[in-house]
């Protein structure tokens, strides 16, 4: 690892959280150091409770383990994933912030082409407190970035954009493959660097990864579900998949924007491509059917907050996606329960924020 | 200028014309020698028929002014705009490639980060042959390009694309503006090299600019008519965005595909913004409606051709755009009359080739 940068001014410091789920220590922060130290950091332990993740010193931070879920969200905690990096939504449950950055902990601080190493957090940051453009394509991407505008035959109208709920981060090396192509393509890497961030347009899927990730929870929290993946459940490794499928139509709706593109990050290691067959295979196939679904997806007048548009959602995955299989009955009953949970968090009469197994925010915050 | 490089072999050599309008001596051909020269150039002469342009020696083309469009089209010819570059649009009519590339006088050769010479045509070959990805989003842009691939999430059966319809290319140095925005900005230039190619999604408008595309004539030929605009018309700067925007709910109805991003070419000079604010303002304001009305447009499933479903717009852009301005009407009867003149010079009883004010195909051709 390269010598951590000089700490740069930190934008929306007391807004903004990052989640991180893992199993292991998280090593991988001192890379991060001089980019998230003055941020606050919700760690998410999954696999087994008992064993200690040691955090690097300095770092503000709260911690959750499995039991922590269970004795929060009681009952409520059979929506949160176990052993699958899905349990990471349990962190934009109990988050106060507006704004939430996700990230793996394999993933590292890439360089742009200059050699200089970039801050993923405050590209996102600015991608989140930028507007999108969903309704019509600008050719020279984002016309808000500097150097850049709307381009000729693009409708003054439409030019003040919609506001942006998620910020899709990419990787250098390691590219985000499918098991298949992983096997196929065993050596590829992304060695491209492309210098652009545009908006997905309206009414177009995409397939979100949860490595690099930013949203505005405020704008799109309750629809960053990521499902019932991992132990106990038919499929793995389509949890963000999930949540982006779901938020897309939902933002879609509620006329909010969605960017891809920049930042990068590092993504250091690919992970098994047998072990991902096994996980992904019935959502490989199954996915043949859930895309033409959500394409499908006309949501109400009524469903007029993320909440409502997700409680709709659930009953249409049940009554369409149910007889694929059995599973998608069970997941459409985790998404009620999901939002229920969520509610419940974040009513105004709940408590300021539930208690972690550890809370370092006082005790080891390098100041 | 900088030294022409290596001629490249030419690929699509005996499937392409290369199509520029022009008022003036073509010297920019210079520059682009290395690669057109073993092309077939279709030049269309815009304003004073009695002129002489000059086009560099040991260059193939053929050279149509207003005398020779008139002999050739009779009456049809008032479709075609006189004293606007929407005259290219007869280049399309009377050419018999596959394959067309299009590009303005004022546009020079572009050089990529590394300093290497951009070949503009031999990257719109590559994406035309190419297929394109309409119907889903893939987050590391073309997924047929070399090193990259398809990410997890995108569904398999939708793998094989949509055949590639065009390919919309970019500029270096002065970015396609509108008045009020070259008004406004009058210093700004875009420097951004991105290095990406993506497709335009299904159902999604985009702003089409003619200085830098290329397309599959036999694909979507007919529906690349670029309007009235100039002498005689109230608006101009609007040709190519209009062929744009009935392009893409065409290329959407019938599955194929747009791609936009790679190649840029160097823009060499702004034009003079208080002149086009002349030129574009009942398009500033009437584009406000002509957007929705054309992301409303369905076309029935009984145009199964473009010509089918270019009639199918005009007689929707006379019933819907027509209340607007009596010009949409006559624009509305000029897209029916140029799929008359298309049809007669592509049918196949035609003669082989309309006869050219100057064909400089055998006489003057390098080889």
């Amino acid at each position: 690892m390269s010598t951590p940068a000089t700490p740069v001014s930190p934008p929306l410091k007391d807004e903004l959280d990052i989640v991180i789920p893992t199993i292991r220590n998280l090593d991988f922060l001192e890379m991060w150091r001089p980019f998230f130290e003055q941020y606050h950091l919700i760690i998410v332990q999954d696999g087994d409770p008992t064993k200690t993740i040691n955090v690097p010193a300095g770092f503000d931070y709260e911690l959750y383990n499995r039991n922590d879920i269970n004795r929060i969200l009681g009952p409520k905690a059979s929506c949160i994933s176990f052993k699958d990096s899905a349990c990471r939504c349990f962190g934009f449950l109990v988050s106060k912030k507006k704004y939430i950055f996700t990230i793996d902990d394999d993933c590292f601080v890439a360089k742009d082409p200059t050699g200089k190493e970039i801050n993923a957090l405050s590209q996102h940051i600015q991608n989140l407190l930028t507007p999108s453009t969903p309704f019509f394509f600008n050719t020279l991407y984002d016309p808000y970035r500097d150097g850049a505008d709307f381009v000729r035959g693009y409708p003054f109208s439409m030019r003040e954009g919609a506001p942006t709920a998620v910020s899709h981060g990419l990787w250098l090396n390691i590219p985000d493959y499918d098991a298949p192509t992983q096997l196929v393509k065993p050596l590829e890497r992304n060695t491209r660097y492309v210098d652009a961030v545009l908006t997905i347009p309206k009414g177009t899927l995409f397939p979100m990864c949860g490595m690099n990730l930013g949203f505005n929870r405020e704008l799109i929290g309750p629809a960053m579900y990521f499902g019932l993946m991992g132990d106990g459940q038919p499929i793995g490794r389509y949890d963000d998949m999930w949540a982006g499928w779901c938020t897309k139509v939902i933002t879609d709706h509620l006329g909010l924007g969605v960017k891809t593109g920049l930042p990068y990050i590092w993504h250091s290691k690919a992970s098994n491509p047998f072990v991902n067959l096994k996980k992904e295979y019935k959502g490989i196939y199954w996915q043949e059917e859930i895309i033409p679904f959500f394409q499908s997806v006309v949501l109400s007048k009524e469903s007029t907050t993320v909440q409502k548009c997700y409680i709709e959602l659930s009953k249409m995955v049940k009554e369409k996606l149910g007889p694929i299989d059995p599973y998608f009955v069970k997941l459409s009953e985790a998404m009620v329960t999901w939002i229920e949970a969520w509610d419940e968090i974040n009513s105004p009469s709940s408590k300021s924020a539930p208690a972690a197994a550890v809370d370092a925010s006082a005790s080891s915050k390098k100041k």
